[in-house]
């Protein structure tokens, strides 16, 4: 039957990957990196053991991080910061703004951005633009030492809530984000809605103890647990949640998830979901 | 590790869950029919191996299979035909409206029937109603004998498109349903927005062939392979897709899943969906 790649979610489920082949495997001072080139969904990119993502669908998970935020920050976006992402999908989707005009790149890992560069070229390719800054250094301690309002967008780009990650969801954190962040906004991804409730609740409150306005919205990751996953965004502006410009949207384009309708449509979220953040 | 239940979804992913124990197995003249009880998911019925349902996540697919084409359809539904459903959950949301005054399940396999009495209490207890008639036959040799325009709404809740539910796809099928539907509305189950395009396009070409409007919808349903489903609903009337009357809802509760924006919310199509049904 050949050789699978296993990821277990939870006591009682298991998703495998076909594998072809296993490209890579390393370890940095943080965390196993390993590249495998999967029969269905291309080459995968694993974290200890966890899949980070797949060329068939990593589109809709950097295309949603960075576009949504974007367009309901609803004014000029020109200096974002990515915290982690270091794959190099999200600075890849940033670039197609023209209003963006730099992009601070901050990821702990250099392994990570090096086995990119190699193996996943169309994601990390934008890393190479003369509008990117790559900083391989703790992002925690980069956002300590910028100043007040430098960012109109931050974008946290981590990995699960364990292991390096595992600061990236915490209130001190938050509190620097909303700082360096000021009237602009900050987004992160908040796991699967179908994960247990205590552990969602906790990003919400952890990100709405020092944003005026918090805001969930989801979509479907095939190879993520469970095939759907949230994202969580908050700002001390009016976040803009309806008819985005058209015009932006055209400049976006290739697009293969998000449209105009897509883009409304992401933050209605199920009740089951609204339950487990205390919304209704 | 224990024992474990896997079903393969194409060549290259496979989704496990943890079984606490097998609580029946058997075969009927169409298809085996099985119980597991799963360490996360609740149990689980199985049919020729393949994940129909689990306690946890059924509510997504019985919500959005029967709700939102009675919200779509806009006017009084009083009579409606469910072909397959044996489970019973579609006729469980169905009896939630109090203007449905008639409901026929029409399911080939009696066995699927007495194993969801037996197993899924919570699923198939609305089948005793007294608005409710099943019948176990063929829903295409039922479906012929009816009068034009005899039901509001046919909902055909089937499985895929392989072994008994294949014929549920085919254009013959689709014109019967038209005829029998009249100026009603019909919705179909029509598999995951990730597969392959061709059997997509196929479904909606069946489907649009013989109708005046054809819509697709999605849902989140984390037990289907790869996590994302879709439906899609006909007519020769227009369908109503937003705005959805507060007091119809009100009646519904409890839902888990569906409300008022979800209603709008799962019109919106991704690009690559889109793509594959030709739509743009």
């Amino acid at each position: 039957m050949g050789i699978w790649f296993t990821e277990q979610d939870g006591d009682g489920l298991r998703v495998s990957f076909k594998v072809r082949d296993v490209l890579f495997s390393g370890k940095s001072e943080f965390q196993k990196v390993e590249v495998i080139e999967s029969v269905d969904f291309g080459k995968i990119l694993l974290l200890d053991g966890l899949v980070m993502c797949t060329e068939m669908d990593e589109f809709v998970y950097h295309e949603m991080i960075s576009h949504v935020s974007v367009l309901a920050h609803g004014g000029q976006v020109s200096k974002v910061l990515v915290i982690g992402g270091g794959d190099g999908g999200t600075v890849r989707e940033l670039l197609k703004h023209q209003t963006i005009t730099e992009i601070v790149l901050c990821e702990i890992d250099g392994l990570v951005i090096s086995t990119a560069k190699k193996y996943f070229p169309k994601l990390a390719g934008g890393l190479e633009d003369e509008r990117v800054t790559v900083r391989t250094e703790d992002g925690v301690d980069f956002l300590k030492r910028q100043p007040d309002s430098s960012f109109d967008l931050i974008i946290v780009d981590s990995t699960d809530p364990i292991g390096p990650g595992e600061v990236l969801f915490s209130k001190e954190f938050y509190a620097q984000v909303s700082r360096v962040v000021g009237s602009g906004v900050m987004v992160c991804q908040s796991e699967s809605p179908w994960y247990e409730g205590k552990m969602l609740k906790q990003i919400q409150e952890n990100v709405g103890g020092v944003f005026d306005q918090t805001l969930s919205y989801v979509a479907a990751i095939p190879t993520y647990p469970r095939g759907y996953w949230s994202f969580t965004m908050a700002s001390h502006r009016n976040l803009k949640t309806s008819a985005p410009d058209p015009e932006i949207f055209a400049q976006l384009e290739p697009l293969h998830y998000l449209n105009r309708e897509m883009f409304s449509a992401c933050f209605a979220l199920p009740n089951f979901y609204r339950r487990k953040l205390g919304l209704s």
